[in-house]
Protein backbone atom coordinates (compact mmCIF):
# COMPACT_ATOMS: atom_id res chain seq x y z
CA UNK A 1 0.00 0.00 0.00
CA UNK A 2 0.89 3.48 -1.15
CA UNK A 3 0.67 6.51 1.00
CA UNK A 4 -1.17 8.03 -1.95
CA UNK A 5 -3.20 5.39 -2.46
CA UNK A 6 -6.27 7.95 -2.19
CA UNK A 7 -5.14 9.91 -5.66
CA UNK A 8 -4.29 6.57 -7.37
CA UNK A 9 -7.98 6.19 -7.02
CA UNK A 10 -8.97 9.09 -8.65
CA UNK A 11 -6.81 8.23 -11.85
CA UNK A 12 -8.91 6.08 -14.20
CA UNK A 13 -7.89 4.08 -17.14
CA UNK A 14 -8.78 4.44 -20.68
CA UNK A 15 -8.19 0.97 -22.59
CA UNK A 16 -7.00 1.67 -26.02
CA UNK A 17 -5.77 5.29 -26.07
CA UNK A 18 -4.98 7.21 -28.00
CA UNK A 19 -4.12 3.84 -29.88
CA UNK A 20 -5.08 -0.19 -29.63
CA UNK A 21 -2.92 -1.66 -26.50
CA UNK A 22 -2.05 1.56 -24.40
CA UNK A 23 -3.86 1.96 -20.71
CA UNK A 24 -3.99 5.58 -21.04
CA UNK A 25 -3.73 6.77 -17.26
CA UNK A 26 -6.51 9.26 -17.44
CA UNK A 27 -6.00 12.21 -14.56
CA UNK A 28 -8.73 14.41 -15.54
CA UNK A 29 -10.60 13.02 -12.73
CA UNK A 30 -8.85 13.44 -10.08
CA UNK A 31 -8.54 17.12 -11.47
CA UNK A 32 -12.22 17.16 -11.30
CA UNK A 33 -12.37 16.24 -7.67
CA UNK A 34 -11.59 19.25 -5.21
CA UNK A 35 -9.41 17.51 -2.31
CA UNK A 36 -7.83 14.89 -4.81
CA UNK A 37 -6.24 18.12 -6.77
CA UNK A 38 -5.39 20.02 -3.78
CA UNK A 39 -3.69 17.17 -1.70
CA UNK A 40 -1.74 16.45 -4.99
CA UNK A 41 -0.51 19.67 -4.99
CA UNK A 42 0.14 20.11 -1.40
CA UNK A 43 2.00 16.84 -1.51
CA UNK A 44 4.47 18.33 -4.59
CA UNK A 45 5.07 21.18 -2.64
CA UNK A 46 5.93 18.96 0.97
CA UNK A 47 8.30 17.13 -1.57
CA UNK A 48 10.12 20.15 -2.63
CA UNK A 49 13.69 19.88 -1.72
CA UNK A 50 15.45 23.66 -1.08
CA UNK A 51 14.61 26.80 -2.62
CA UNK A 52 12.95 27.08 -6.30
CA UNK A 53 12.75 29.94 -8.32
CA UNK A 54 10.59 28.88 -11.04
CA UNK A 55 8.41 25.90 -11.26
CA UNK A 56 8.60 24.70 -15.49
CA UNK A 57 5.71 22.92 -16.75
CA UNK A 58 5.87 20.95 -19.59
CA UNK A 59 2.58 22.05 -22.05
CA UNK A 60 -0.27 21.29 -21.57
CA UNK A 61 -1.14 19.02 -18.35
CA UNK A 62 2.07 20.00 -17.05
CA UNK A 63 0.71 23.84 -17.04
CA UNK A 64 -1.76 22.74 -14.42
CA UNK A 65 1.10 21.88 -11.83
CA UNK A 66 3.09 24.31 -12.44
CA UNK A 67 0.87 27.22 -11.96
CA UNK A 68 -1.05 25.71 -8.63
CA UNK A 69 2.19 24.45 -6.96
CA UNK A 70 3.90 28.30 -8.12
CA UNK A 71 1.79 30.10 -5.50
CA UNK A 72 2.70 27.76 -2.54
CA UNK A 73 6.46 27.94 -3.29
CA UNK A 74 6.66 31.40 -4.16
CA UNK A 75 7.99 30.62 -7.27
CA UNK A 76 7.53 31.84 -10.68
CA UNK A 77 6.00 29.85 -13.46
CA UNK A 78 7.89 28.98 -16.67
CA UNK A 79 6.23 27.62 -19.81
CA UNK A 80 8.14 24.62 -21.63
CA UNK A 81 6.30 24.73 -24.89
CA UNK A 82 5.82 22.82 -28.09
CA UNK A 83 7.74 24.52 -30.86
CA UNK A 84 6.11 27.98 -32.26
CA UNK A 85 3.59 28.61 -29.53
CA UNK A 86 5.70 31.28 -27.77
CA UNK A 87 5.53 35.14 -28.86
CA UNK A 88 9.44 36.03 -28.34
CA UNK A 89 13.40 34.39 -29.08
CA UNK A 90 13.32 30.76 -28.05
CA UNK A 91 15.72 28.35 -27.38
CA UNK A 92 15.10 24.76 -28.54
CA UNK A 93 15.09 21.01 -28.36
CA UNK A 94 14.51 18.06 -30.21
CA UNK A 95 13.69 15.01 -28.53
CA UNK A 96 12.26 11.54 -30.17
CA UNK A 97 9.06 9.91 -30.21
CA UNK A 98 7.79 6.80 -31.54
CA UNK A 99 8.07 7.50 -34.89
CA UNK A 100 9.95 11.21 -35.79
CA UNK A 101 10.69 13.48 -33.31
CA UNK A 102 8.90 16.91 -31.50
CA UNK A 103 10.51 20.28 -30.13
CA UNK A 104 9.75 22.12 -26.90
CA UNK A 105 10.87 25.92 -26.80
CA UNK A 106 11.16 28.00 -23.97
CA UNK A 107 11.57 32.15 -24.10
CA UNK A 108 15.70 32.61 -24.47
CA UNK A 109 15.28 35.39 -21.98
CA UNK A 110 13.06 33.78 -19.34
CA UNK A 111 15.75 32.20 -17.05
CA UNK A 112 18.34 34.64 -14.75
CA UNK A 113 21.89 32.01 -14.78
CA UNK A 114 21.65 30.40 -11.89
CA UNK A 115 17.85 30.16 -11.35
CA UNK A 116 16.82 27.07 -9.61
CA UNK A 117 13.72 25.13 -11.21
CA UNK A 118 11.68 22.73 -10.47
CA UNK A 119 10.32 20.44 -13.66
CA UNK A 120 7.03 18.91 -13.02
CA UNK A 121 4.68 17.25 -15.21
CA UNK A 122 1.65 14.87 -14.77
CA UNK A 123 3.24 11.65 -16.22
CA UNK A 124 6.49 10.40 -16.55
CA UNK A 125 7.02 7.04 -19.11
CA UNK A 126 9.90 6.85 -21.26
CA UNK A 127 10.98 10.59 -19.96
CA UNK A 128 12.24 12.05 -23.43
CA UNK A 129 10.17 14.98 -22.85
CA UNK A 130 11.69 15.45 -19.38
CA UNK A 131 14.98 14.59 -20.73
CA UNK A 132 14.61 17.45 -23.32
CA UNK A 133 13.19 19.68 -21.07
CA UNK A 134 16.04 19.78 -18.68
CA UNK A 135 18.58 20.18 -21.20
CA UNK A 136 16.94 23.20 -22.43
CA UNK A 137 16.65 24.37 -18.70
CA UNK A 138 20.25 23.99 -18.34
CA UNK A 139 21.21 25.54 -21.71
CA UNK A 140 19.64 28.11 -20.72
CA UNK A 141 21.58 28.84 -17.47
CA UNK A 142 19.26 27.39 -15.16
CA UNK A 143 19.86 24.76 -12.53
CA UNK A 144 17.55 22.09 -12.50
CA UNK A 145 18.08 19.71 -9.74
CA UNK A 146 14.10 17.96 -8.80
CA UNK A 147 11.54 16.63 -11.47
CA UNK A 148 7.58 15.87 -9.64
CA UNK A 149 4.99 13.85 -11.45
CA UNK A 150 1.54 12.68 -10.42
CA UNK A 151 2.23 9.72 -12.15
CA UNK A 152 4.99 7.13 -12.64
CA UNK A 153 5.10 4.22 -15.52
CA UNK A 154 8.03 3.31 -13.79
CA UNK A 155 8.67 -0.03 -16.17
CA UNK A 156 9.36 2.63 -19.02
CA UNK A 157 12.59 3.65 -17.45
CA UNK A 158 12.11 7.55 -17.55
CA UNK A 159 12.33 8.49 -13.89
CA UNK A 160 15.19 5.99 -13.78
CA UNK A 161 16.98 8.16 -17.35
CA UNK A 162 16.34 11.62 -15.50
CA UNK A 163 18.24 10.27 -12.01
CA UNK A 164 20.93 9.45 -14.14
CA UNK A 165 21.15 12.94 -15.25
CA UNK A 166 21.43 14.02 -11.05
CA UNK A 167 17.83 14.65 -10.95
CA UNK A 168 16.05 13.69 -7.73
CA UNK A 169 12.32 12.48 -9.08
CA UNK A 170 9.56 12.12 -7.27
CA UNK A 171 6.40 10.34 -7.80
CA UNK A 172 3.15 10.58 -5.92
CA UNK A 173 1.57 7.17 -7.58
CA UNK A 174 3.15 4.70 -9.55
CA UNK A 175 1.39 2.33 -12.44
CA UNK A 176 3.90 -0.75 -12.55
CA UNK A 177 3.24 -2.82 -15.83
CA UNK A 178 1.91 0.32 -17.34
CA UNK B 1 -5.14 54.29 -13.24
CA UNK B 2 -6.25 51.08 -12.57
CA UNK B 3 -6.25 49.05 -9.47
CA UNK B 4 -3.78 46.80 -11.06
CA UNK B 5 -1.40 48.38 -13.06
CA UNK B 6 1.22 46.87 -11.07
CA UNK B 7 0.29 43.60 -13.03
CA UNK B 8 0.04 45.50 -16.51
CA UNK B 9 3.18 46.55 -16.17
CA UNK B 10 4.75 42.51 -15.70
CA UNK B 11 2.77 42.04 -19.85
CA UNK B 12 4.75 42.72 -21.85
CA UNK B 13 3.55 43.44 -25.77
CA UNK B 14 5.47 41.94 -28.78
CA UNK B 15 4.42 43.43 -31.95
CA UNK B 16 3.46 41.45 -34.91
CA UNK B 17 3.06 38.21 -33.51
CA UNK B 18 1.69 35.68 -34.54
CA UNK B 19 1.05 37.95 -37.88
CA UNK B 20 2.32 41.48 -38.94
CA UNK B 21 -0.20 44.50 -37.36
CA UNK B 22 -0.74 42.62 -34.30
CA UNK B 23 0.23 43.84 -30.96
CA UNK B 24 0.47 40.22 -28.81
CA UNK B 25 0.45 40.77 -25.25
CA UNK B 26 2.77 38.80 -23.81
CA UNK B 27 1.72 37.06 -19.97
CA UNK B 28 4.70 34.84 -19.92
CA UNK B 29 6.97 38.10 -18.12
CA UNK B 30 4.00 38.33 -15.42
CA UNK B 31 4.21 34.38 -14.87
CA UNK B 32 8.05 34.34 -14.52
CA UNK B 33 7.07 36.89 -10.94
CA UNK B 34 6.15 34.98 -8.07
CA UNK B 35 4.34 38.20 -6.55
CA UNK B 36 2.75 38.77 -9.98
CA UNK B 37 1.43 35.30 -10.79
CA UNK B 38 0.21 34.92 -6.64
CA UNK B 39 -0.99 38.45 -6.90
CA UNK B 40 -3.15 37.32 -10.23
CA UNK B 41 -4.50 34.49 -8.28
CA UNK B 42 -5.57 36.37 -5.01
CA UNK B 43 -7.18 38.88 -7.33
CA UNK B 44 -9.29 36.47 -9.19
CA UNK B 45 -10.09 34.53 -6.11
CA UNK B 46 -11.45 37.84 -4.46
CA UNK B 47 -13.40 38.73 -7.64
CA UNK B 48 -15.37 35.16 -7.60
CA UNK B 49 -18.79 35.64 -6.88
CA UNK B 50 -20.52 32.39 -4.75
CA UNK B 51 -19.36 28.98 -4.36
CA UNK B 52 -17.64 27.75 -7.29
CA UNK B 53 -17.59 23.78 -7.87
CA UNK B 54 -15.13 23.77 -10.54
CA UNK B 55 -12.73 26.04 -12.45
CA UNK B 56 -13.06 25.59 -16.71
CA UNK B 57 -9.39 25.95 -17.92
CA UNK B 58 -9.57 26.57 -21.68
CA UNK B 59 -6.18 24.91 -23.38
CA UNK B 60 -3.72 25.77 -22.88
CA UNK B 61 -2.74 29.10 -20.61
CA UNK B 62 -6.42 28.60 -19.52
CA UNK B 63 -4.89 25.79 -17.55
CA UNK B 64 -2.46 27.87 -15.62
CA UNK B 65 -5.52 30.21 -13.92
CA UNK B 66 -7.64 27.25 -13.62
CA UNK B 67 -5.58 25.31 -11.43
CA UNK B 68 -4.21 27.61 -9.34
CA UNK B 69 -7.50 29.30 -8.90
CA UNK B 70 -9.30 25.50 -7.78
CA UNK B 71 -6.64 25.50 -5.25
CA UNK B 72 -8.10 28.51 -3.20
CA UNK B 73 -11.37 28.13 -3.75
CA UNK B 74 -11.87 24.35 -3.20
CA UNK B 75 -12.77 23.44 -6.42
CA UNK B 76 -12.18 21.14 -9.11
CA UNK B 77 -10.69 22.21 -12.37
CA UNK B 78 -12.48 21.47 -15.88
CA UNK B 79 -10.26 21.20 -18.79
CA UNK B 80 -11.62 22.55 -21.85
CA UNK B 81 -9.13 21.18 -24.51
CA UNK B 82 -8.56 20.67 -28.48
CA UNK B 83 -10.68 18.12 -29.92
CA UNK B 84 -9.26 14.81 -30.00
CA UNK B 85 -6.36 15.42 -26.94
CA UNK B 86 -9.30 13.81 -24.21
CA UNK B 87 -9.17 10.01 -23.73
CA UNK B 88 -12.79 9.18 -22.92
CA UNK B 89 -15.97 10.27 -24.65
CA UNK B 90 -16.71 13.76 -25.44
CA UNK B 91 -19.05 16.14 -26.48
CA UNK B 92 -17.64 19.29 -28.31
CA UNK B 93 -18.42 22.96 -30.16
CA UNK B 94 -17.00 24.64 -32.81
CA UNK B 95 -15.97 28.09 -33.46
CA UNK B 96 -15.12 30.38 -35.93
CA UNK B 97 -11.62 31.28 -36.30
CA UNK B 98 -10.39 34.05 -38.80
CA UNK B 99 -10.05 32.00 -41.73
CA UNK B 100 -11.92 28.57 -40.96
CA UNK B 101 -12.88 26.80 -37.78
CA UNK B 102 -11.65 25.01 -34.58
CA UNK B 103 -12.88 22.94 -32.16
CA UNK B 104 -13.43 22.40 -28.36
CA UNK B 105 -14.08 19.19 -26.38
CA UNK B 106 -14.92 18.32 -22.43
CA UNK B 107 -15.18 14.66 -21.37
CA UNK B 108 -18.82 13.85 -21.14
CA UNK B 109 -19.44 12.75 -17.80
CA UNK B 110 -17.11 15.35 -16.66
CA UNK B 111 -20.07 17.54 -15.19
CA UNK B 112 -22.75 16.65 -12.30
CA UNK B 113 -25.47 18.80 -13.78
CA UNK B 114 -25.98 21.88 -11.96
CA UNK B 115 -22.41 22.05 -11.01
CA UNK B 116 -21.35 25.89 -10.78
CA UNK B 117 -18.28 26.88 -13.16
CA UNK B 118 -16.53 29.32 -13.20
CA UNK B 119 -15.04 29.81 -16.71
CA UNK B 120 -11.10 31.59 -17.12
CA UNK B 121 -8.59 31.93 -19.43
CA UNK B 122 -5.68 34.23 -19.92
CA UNK B 123 -6.89 36.66 -22.53
CA UNK B 124 -10.26 38.07 -23.92
CA UNK B 125 -10.10 38.97 -27.48
CA UNK B 126 -13.27 38.22 -29.82
CA UNK B 127 -14.95 36.07 -27.02
CA UNK B 128 -15.19 33.17 -29.66
CA UNK B 129 -13.69 30.27 -27.60
CA UNK B 130 -14.87 31.41 -24.62
CA UNK B 131 -18.58 31.91 -26.09
CA UNK B 132 -18.05 27.84 -27.13
CA UNK B 133 -17.04 26.84 -23.51
CA UNK B 134 -19.76 28.15 -22.62
CA UNK B 135 -22.07 26.53 -24.76
CA UNK B 136 -20.67 23.06 -23.72
CA UNK B 137 -20.55 23.47 -20.12
CA UNK B 138 -24.28 24.42 -20.91
CA UNK B 139 -25.13 21.22 -23.14
CA UNK B 140 -23.17 18.87 -20.19
CA UNK B 141 -25.45 20.54 -17.51
CA UNK B 142 -23.21 23.14 -15.88
CA UNK B 143 -24.15 26.26 -14.87
CA UNK B 144 -21.61 29.28 -15.77
CA UNK B 145 -22.48 32.68 -14.48
CA UNK B 146 -18.92 34.58 -14.27
CA UNK B 147 -15.78 34.30 -16.53
CA UNK B 148 -12.46 35.92 -15.51
CA UNK B 149 -9.43 36.56 -17.81
CA UNK B 150 -6.26 38.11 -16.60
CA UNK B 151 -6.38 40.57 -19.98
CA UNK B 152 -9.62 41.74 -22.28
CA UNK B 153 -8.86 43.60 -25.02
CA UNK B 154 -12.42 45.44 -25.26
CA UNK B 155 -12.06 46.78 -28.86
CA UNK B 156 -12.34 43.40 -29.88
CA UNK B 157 -15.97 43.24 -28.23
CA UNK B 158 -15.71 38.90 -26.80
CA UNK B 159 -16.52 40.73 -22.86
CA UNK B 160 -19.40 41.92 -24.18
CA UNK B 161 -20.32 39.39 -26.24
CA UNK B 162 -20.36 36.91 -23.30
CA UNK B 163 -22.10 39.50 -20.87
CA UNK B 164 -25.36 39.37 -23.34
CA UNK B 165 -25.07 35.46 -22.38
CA UNK B 166 -25.95 36.82 -18.67
CA UNK B 167 -22.43 35.76 -17.96
CA UNK B 168 -20.86 38.54 -15.29
CA UNK B 169 -17.28 39.10 -16.80
CA UNK B 170 -14.08 40.13 -14.85
CA UNK B 171 -10.72 40.74 -16.26
CA UNK B 172 -7.50 42.24 -14.26
CA UNK B 173 -5.99 44.42 -17.18
CA UNK B 174 -7.55 45.90 -19.89
CA UNK B 175 -5.62 47.18 -23.16
CA UNK B 176 -7.86 49.41 -25.25
CA UNK B 177 -6.69 49.56 -28.74
CA UNK B 178 -5.69 46.48 -28.30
Amino acid sequence: MSAHDDLKALIRTIPDFPKPGIQFRDITTLLLDPRGFAQTIERMAAATRGKVDLVAGIEARGFLFAAALAVPLNAGVLLIRKDGKLPGATIAEDYALEYGQDRIAIHEDALVPGARVLLVDDLIATGGTARAAVRLIRKAGGIVSQAQFLVDLPDLGGADALRREEIAVDALVSFPGH
